[in-house]
């Protein structure tokens, strides 16, 4: 019971460190509410580990009264990691260490979008393997790998209910993926890891409570409350892009009418067009969406039509979700330029519109646009938590 | 700083206790992840401040091990407090002592459903004094008073920001009342105080997480996550009966196009009925809204369509709210007869098609009726809350 509460004590401080980046002793206390006696006795341990190390700051008001401040901060070297994201037509792989920082990154292109589970199981080796030989460094190096994926994703039981990328239902992924690549894996919706991601390196960092709407194929969120990723109560909550808009509205591919990606995702947008446009002559999904936005722009009415309504979908979905939630701050996160008319003004007036008015300032809406890597970095930070958690739970064994 | 952490031991341990109703210390280390030591030492404290008292319980397997067992319980005689809600056209008031247990109960009502917020001072304190005279108590037998309204309000600020029963915007009606009653006031939106109740006294006694949807004259919410009722950033968050269900639809109360309640509520209802019946001769909207159930129990098919859509567009939301929380428990929360069509079985069949498909059972249903006192027993809860909280402050000063 005590060495619980003991371990659970230096998960919190650990965990404060990583969040802070930098942080003094006495901070850790306020932050934890630990009492400063029991934080000095964690960090000696933590620092005794080599999980984390002090450094100095140059903080001059400090200097002034002659005591030299000194941090604490995470070990780089402690533990190197591997992130994993995939997504559509490929692999994207981080190196990162125990800090965070990025030591090598890859992209392994996938000839197509749904593979079952054993064939994305030596996919998703061979990618790390290509990763590790590009950085000179070996698995046994390795203190763990992270994967995600869009889908419903069982991140504390590494099962994954159903994924577009996964041709069948409920495989138990993590253990499928140990059993090959015998390291501890952690697996988790992308969505969920971009959350992780802002939160640990991005504009989630100091902020407890704050959603992330990621745009891709696909609509998903991550949700933040506490500091800590939400999950639900099946591990399957968050499930923006599934949340309905329309009763009885256009068909999803998810077999339901009128969720919100059924307006918004590129098979939508491009089965609306195909109505009025002939893209005979287009060959990809990716580049009939290019020729579609450039229709919009060129002020194709009929185009214009279609972005103006997803959008206005998204504002509505999105409203939806501040009404319930009431977050700091909403991250719109993607990677394409075509999704842009999504980050319209007028969509972001139409959010502010339609939220219920009170005299206090709406939420912060941030955009922030990044590839494939940096989603790879949120599984980065998803294995860091474990390898971290494997550690402090080890040392809790050797002191007892 | 050391004391800090002792206080917000004792709070964690005197919730514990609350929301246990009885139970042994060694369950409390358990609980709370605070050691049987502290836990001893924190139980000591409350047991001297006449907080909580030791029962014992027939428990016939400790018996025979010889030693009796000993729970704690909150000590009832500690603190009486005042629970009110303000509905559409009463005041409820429920007297209940520290361990939840009702000691008088009264009903005030009220001749219009606005007031201002002077009026209003005016008339919950009226009522305060009623009840406490049926009790024979007097106030300074109170340690204080609890009040739930629909609305937009901020609890930590003690601010309405707005709400249907108030005429300004903006009111701190949590200090007008102090300054009249002179006792602690504690405000907060209605739902979220039936969140509480049932969270202490009912179905979410031992839930961690689960939702409450009350349905009144409108549709309100109580989230509670981690034990905690969920209030957001700025202290709107829940506010499900403003969540868009159709773009650019019906007109809503509060200004918006399309909200959940435009569809559901009394006054949606009776705007379409009004469309092919003629209410001349029924002067109240309860009056009407029974008429318009009974025309549709008879078989009258518009009557029937008008209900039917209703349901479908709260199914239709709350599964909305399934997709992005995945929560235990939904329990939905009513006192009026005329809603049944929104917990008929069709509706929450619809529920359970609309939300994301796993492999997994959906969140249980759970339907609980009940009246104003009910709701009064809520922001009773919260003011039992609020009163610890001050308890436990002060002897956490007679302590330094």
């Amino acid at each position: 019971m005590v060495n619980d509460q003991r371990e659970s004590g230096r998960r919190q401080v650990f965990s404060a460190i990583r969040k802070a980046g930098r942080v003094a002793r006495v901070d850790l206390a306020r932050e934890t509410g630990i009492s400063p006696a029991t934080v000095t006795a964690i960090t000696a341990e933590l620092l005794r580990e080599g999980l984390i190390e002090e450094t100095g700051t140059p903080d001059r008001s400090d200097l002034r009264r002659g005591r030299p401040r000194v941090d604490l901060k995470v070990r780089g070297a402690a533990h190197v990691v591997a992130g994993m994201k995939l997504s559509h037509l490929a692999i994207a792989t981080a190196l990162i260490d125990f800090e965070g920082t990025m030591i090598a990154e890859h992209t392994c292109a996938l000839d197509k979008s749904r593979h079952s589970a054993a064939e994305l199981t030596a996919l998703v080796e061979r990618a790390l393997d290509e990763t590790l030989s590009k950085a000179g460094l070996s698995r046994d190096q390795l203190s763990g790998v992270g994967l995600g994926m869009s889908g419903v994703v069982d991140a504390m039981g590494g099962l994954v209910h159903w994924s577009p990328s996964v041709a069948e239902r409920n495989v138990p992924l993590r253990d499928m993926l140990g059993a090959r690549i015998d390291l501890p894996i952690f697996i988790d919706n992308d969505a969920n890891l971009v959350a992780m991601a802002e939160q640990y390196f991005g504009h989630g960092r100091g902020v407890s409570d704050f959603i992330v709407v990621t745009i891709e194929s696909g609509v998903g969120m991550g949700i933040v409350i506490n500091n800590e990723v939400y999950r639900g109560a099946r591990g399957c909550g968050a499930e923006f892009g599934h949340t309905k808009v329309q009763l009885d509205g256009a068909l999803c591919r998810c077999g339901q009418r009128g969720c919100l990606e059924a307006y918004v995702a590129d098979y939508a947008l491009l089965r609306e067009a195909a109505t009025t446009t002939d893209f005979a002559d287009i060959t990809t999904s990716s580049a009939k969406l290019q020729a579609l936005v450039e229709a919009a722009r060129g002020g194709d009415t009929t185009a214009q039509m279609i972005f103006d309504r997803a959008g206005r979908m998204f504002a509505m979905g999105l409203a939806n979700v501040v009404n319930i939630f009431d977050p700091q701050l909403i991250i719109l996160s993607g990677e394409r330029m075509q999704f842009d008319y999504l980050y319209a003004d007028q969509v972001l007036d139409s959010i502010r519109r339609s939220i219920i008015q009170i005299d206090l300032p709406p939420p912060q809406i941030v955009i922030h646009k990044w590839g494939d890597l940096m989603w790879a970095k949120g599984a980065a930070a998803f294995a860091i938590d474990g390898v971290a958690d494997i550690a402090l739970q080890n040392f809790s064994g050797n002191a007892a």
